[in-house]
């Protein structure tokens, strides 16, 4: 990946102190998405939160600590329901909120059209059907590497 | 790319009827990119426009006809100035625009933190530094095809 063409400053800014925020409440898909995040992503810092209350603690915690907010926020929709999943995708991209430009990628299992309109309608950025065995997860992330951290110059910090 | 996980359906609905919307104002760079998306996606139909008031009539002509809208926007921030561009990316992303959940991939020669920020508080998807040669170019959009097109679910059509 190192032939790619982002300018060396658009990389070094992306891993510049890059940590993902995992909101995944089953252990067992922790543990492949860890795995799998360590492999293609080393340099980036992998903060794990099990609900999206924990979720939104977490990001308040950033804040109040003026800490980094993560790169990127990675949202498992069914946790086991959707709601509280909708209610955080919407508080983080309302107007104002200090967190409005994380990009937050969704993964489910489900492939409901209601659901995927619903997450572009609410502002989050991309909708993947969940991987379901570590060499799926390991391409998702190699694609994720590659477009978000090797491609994108990524949002600042909470500048 | 094909051993990439995704599964047949979502890819076959990325696929289904697509388009990308380019909207840039130098004829040269369109060439460049017509060309290079040729060899990148050769399945999703280009439109090329060059103002945001283009893009814009472009975009309510595909309601008007009830056509499908674009499954992706580039956007060249600078045309040459900065400010239709804003208000273009400002228009698409408000509460109960027709067009929300369409992905808006800008691209820029500057390196503009404030750039980057706004374009991330206003609900565009992406930034990236555009490239500067063809090989960089199709360097890209390999990338984009990998993430939004063979992993991701793109939205779906004007539902």
């Amino acid at each position: 990946m190192h032939d790619h063409y982002s300018g060396r400053s658009t990389v070094k800014q992306n891993f510049y102190k890059a940590s993902i925020l995992v909101v995944e409440d089953n252990p067992d898909h922790w543990m492949l998405i860890q795995e799998a995040l360590g492999e293609c992503l080393p340099e980036v810092q992998t903060v794990w939160v099990s609900t999206a209350k924990e979720a939104e603690t977490y990001l308040a915690d950033c804040l109040a600590d003026q800490a980094n907010l993560p790169k990127l926020m990675l949202l498992d929709l069914y946790l086991p329901d959707a709601g509280p999943s909708w209610t955080l995708i919407q508080k983080i991209k309302r107007p104002n909120s200090p967190y409005i430009r994380m990009p937050i990628v969704v993964f489910s299992y489900s492939n409901s059209q209601e659901d995927i309109n619903e997450l572009y309608r609410f502002g989050g950025t991309s909708y993947i059907v969940k991987p379901s065995t570590f060499d799926q997860w390991l391409a998702y992330f190699q694609s994720m590497r590659q477009y978000w951290w090797e491609t994108v110059t990524l949002p600042g910090q909470n500048g």
